[in-house]
Formats: structure tokens, C-alpha cells, sequence
């Protein structure tokens, strides 16, 4: 097995590497004056199963290089290639909202399909969809991250109260709470445009002597959190934590968020951020083992 | 019929549109927080002959956007869906030069194949590769920019010797120059990495009393023409005008190669720039004509 770090995934790619005792290798990559995308793989593919590994956060300009990589590494004699995005871009618009709107998902899913063999990923944020075999039509692994945070906050928080920001976030916040064994509740949320966000205490329920949690599957501007923060301060609920799967959110969105009382901000690793305090790595080295055994199977 | 302007491409589908005598409209897009690309059609499409416009020069952040409108005018009944890139991307990675390294040009075709029913493009950068259906599945036709070149050097320049910059160009400045009724060299090129390049005249052939014109198919960061124009003015031979079909370079290079003493830069309008002089639309707009009328009959 050969992992292969894309752009911005050293990190993951190593990490991925030494538990999976493999060699790893960043993919080279060379912009010409044109703004073309020169892609070499610089170690040997031949027989080995290739793993792509990057976070797809900022996708536009990422995902030609994957293709042209996992393209390249196939005619080289890779015997698979798998992708470990434990940030998978273009799951949110899983449908036309708006007259004559792309749903990008599921063009997306197509491309990466028809160059993959397999993919990992962590929490996509799947809303309408309810599986990634609904789009993609590879073989697919989703780690949840859920288990992890429950484990965090059993081990760092004596009283938490977990709250969504939203009714989306329902079913995942149960669950997280679930594990945890805290209540839980959800925030209703006006969105204004993709950045002004509002949110309400829908429920009753109060938990003022537990430690606020809001949990989100992804911090994208932090407006959501920075409502929700303002709502607890607001109602006397005290300071939150925020944690976060996925750490879309810059050093700005992070100053606000703990301006307005929030003690601190964590994030799984599935994107490189200071705010990463759970890791994916074991997990998704275990998903890789799984699936590329998959492989072998299915084409001895 | 209607014509979709590519971000960049709107001078270009509105010339198609007029040709074409058929509706226009700009592709909507919209830059999510975390980079991902919406993209939205904002004209009815089911049942008509959809054609994108524009050139793919910086295509990575260009190309996802494409294929998810492609996409999008297939799924809500485009009868037909055509692309017009004056420019098109990827035709110089047609080989493994290094181990490892992609083959971006074939990557790139199947990707395009795969949401297209037809491309119309001009004088794509056609070297190992002989013809664009050695890697484009799908409907193809080049518009060669030769015609047109020796049609305005015939009626701007009594007496031009053309001179193509490297062997690469031979069978280009060859064919530009027959049309032309002109006399032509080539220079032998010295290419040490992108951007530094070195050329000298291989021919004993002179023509010290007719105006040198430098031609080549891209001109990219200029210094190809630059090393060409140094060179004309150390053997006494005169100010050069330089021609391109595919204008790529910026305007620090425009200034150095009129301060090196080319008279003029002009290039076919395939991407839009200040330097344009020759018009590619009625040939572009016969060919969406052709080709489109080529998908009735295959699929009627």
C-alpha cells in the first residue's frame, strides 16, 4: 500500500502511514503560467493499492489534481485506488433548491466515482441524502465522529447539556448525547443569505447548572455558533463550549466566537485547524484496511 | 438553441448568440463560505441545443463549474449540450516526460467527454496528439486560426517573412505562410524550464527587406517571443510584429516585448485580451451549427 498526500494532507497522510505501515509520499504537483496543473507521483504504484489522502475543504481547485493523480496512478498499475477525504466536499446541495440550480452532489460523487475505487470519509453532511451509495457508486465508508466526541466529553466535561443549532442537527446531537449520556436540545434556525444566521430556544427545557456544549457537524463562518453562544448569554446559560467535525472557520470567525463567551472552540482533525483536539487517524486507518480487503475480494 | 456564458465568456456567447440568432444567458454562480461552487441556469433549457461559452485558460477553478452546468441543462431536458472553449486546456500534458508524472490532456478530455455531446475549439495545442479524437469521445471540430491570420496579414503586411519560433511550430507557420504567399523560417528553441527560454535561427535563409513576423499558437509568459525578438534585432534583421492565437500573457510581458521592439502584439480574440485583433465568432457559430445539426441526426 502507497499513501499519497494531496495537497495540505502531510499530515493526514502520515498519520495514516505509520498505522498502516506503508510508504506515503506527497504528490507533486507544478502550475504552469496558464494556471494548468502539472501532477506527478513520485514513488512506485505498480500492484500497490494507492490511498489519495487530503481533506476537500476549498474543492475547486483540488479535485482536477485528485482525478489526474488517481487517473495516473491506475494506468501505472495501481491495483486500487481509494480516496481518504475526511472532508468531502459538495454534500449540501443534494437537491435543486431554486429553479435551474446544479445539485452538485450528485455530479460530484460521479466524478470522483469514476476514478476511484473506494472512499473514506468522516460525517459528510448528509441531510436528504441518507447514505453516500445514493450518490456514489464506489465503495464507500462513513466514520462517524459522534463516538469520539462522547468519549471527549466523558473524559473533559462532568455536566454537559448538548445543544444543536438547528433542527437538522437533531439526530446527530441525540446521538452524540446518547453516548454521552447528557440531555440535549436543538436551536431553531432563520438563515439569512450564507452568512447572517438567527437562531431561538425552541424547546423548554433549561439546563442552567450543566456546561452548555453546541455541537455542529460543520463551523463554516461561526455566525451559528456566535448566535447560539449569544442566545445562552441572553437566557443566563452560562459560557459554551463549541465543538465542531469539520473546522471550516478562520483565525477571525475563532476571535469572535470567544469575544462572545465561548471558553473554547474544538474540532475533530478532518481538517487541519489549532482548533483540532479529536483524531481521526486510527479510524480512518481501519476503514482503509477494510476496504481496500474489499478490493482484493471483489477482483482476486 | 441557447448559449451559456462561462465565467469569463460573456463577450464570447453574445457573439455566438447573434450568429446563432438565439437567446443568451450568463451561467449564475455562487462562492460558498467554504469554497464550494453553486451554479444555477437562469433560462429554460428542456428540449434546446444548450451551449456553454468560454475559454478554459485557468481552468481548475473553471472546470467543476462547467461540468456541473453541463450536467444540470442534461437533467432538466437540454436536448443536447455543446461547449464553445476558443481555448481549451490540457493539450500540452500529452505524454509521460517524467516517470509518474499524469496525463493530463487524457484526464482532462474524459472528464469533458463524459458531460458534453460536442466541443468546438480553435487550434488546440495538437502535438504528439494528432487529432482531438484521439482522446475526445465525443463530437469534436477545430477552427484553424491560419485562414484567418494570413487574411490580415495579406490585407495589413506587403511583405511579411514569417518566422515560427521553434520546430514545433513549423507545420503551422508553414501552412500560415503558403496561405500568406509568404517566405518562412523557423527558430530552434532552448527551453530551460517554464519560463526561461533560449532560441537561435537555424536557417541560413534571410529576408532582410520584408517585415519579420513571429508567430506561435500560445503566447504564455512572452519570453519565447522576447528571446525570438532579441534575437532578429542582434542579426540586423527589423522590428518584428508578433501574432498568437491563444493570448495568455499579462501585460508586464505586452510591455517588455514592445520595449524589446516589436512593433505590435496581436492575437485571435480565443481569450479575451487588449491585444485581440482577429474575430473567431461566425467561424465558432458555423461550427455549433454543424455540430448541433451532426446530434439531430444521431439521435433523432
Amino acid at each position: 500500500m502507497l499513501v499519497l498526500a494531496l495537497p495540505g494532507g502531510e499530515q493526514l497522510a502520515a498519520g495514516l502511514a505509520s498505522r498502516l505501515r506503508c510508504d506515503c509520499a506527497s504528490l507533486q504537483l507544478h502550475q504552469f503560467p496558464d494556471g494548468e496543473t502539472g501532477v506527478r507521483i513520485d514513488a512506485p504504484v505498480k500492484g500497490r493499492c494507492v490511498v489519495l489522502a487530503g481533506s476537500l475543504d476549498q474543492p475547486d481547485g483540488k479535485t482536477l489534481p485528485l482525478i489526474f493523480a488517481a487517473d495516473a496512478a491506475r494506468e501505472l498499475g495501481a491495483r486500487q485506488v481509494g480516496l481518504v477525504a475526511p472532508y468531502l466536499a459538495y454534500m449540501r446541495q443534494d437537491k435543486r433548491f431554486k429553479p435551474g440550480e446544479a445539485v452538485t452532489s450528485r455530479s460530484y460523487a460521479r466524478l470522483l466515482s469514476a476514478s476511484l475505487d473506494f472512499l473514506v470519509t468522516v460525517d459528510p453532511h448528509l441531510h436528504r441524502i441518507h447514505s453516500l451509495d445514493e450518490v456514489y457508486s464506489i465503495r464507500t465508508q462513513v466514520i462517524p465522529a459522534a463516538p469520539l466526541i462522547a468519549r471527549w466529553l466523558r473524559s473533559h466535561v462532568p455536566a454537559p447539556w448538548l445543544i444543536g443549532p438547528d433542527q437538522e442537527s437533531e439526530q446527530w446531537v441525540s446521538e452524540v448525547a446518547g453516548l454521552a449520556g447528557a440531555p440535549w436540545t436543538v436551536l431553531a434556525k432563520t438563515r439569512r443569505g450564507d452568512r447572517e444566521v438567527g437562531v431561538r430556544l425552541a424547546s423548554r427545557e433549561r439546563w442552567p447548572e450543566r456546561t452548555p456544549v453546541l455541537l455542529d457537524d460543520i463551523i463554516s463562518t461561526g455566525q451559528t455558533m456566535l448566535a447560539a453562544t449569544r442566545l445562552l448569554k441572553k437566557a443566563g446559560l452560562g459560557a459554551p463550549l463549541c465543538i465542531g467535525v469539520h473546522a471550516l472557520f478562520n483565525a477571525e470567525a475563532q476571535r469572535q466566537l470567544l469575544e462572545a463567551g465561548v471558553t473554547r472552540v474544538l474540532t475533530c482533525d478532518t481538517i487541519t485547524h489549532p482548533s483540532n483536539a479529536i483524531r481521526m487517524a486510527p479510524l480512518l486507518a481501519r476503514a482503509v484496511r477494510q476496504l481496500s480487503a474489499a478490493g482484493k475480494d471483489a477482483k482476486p
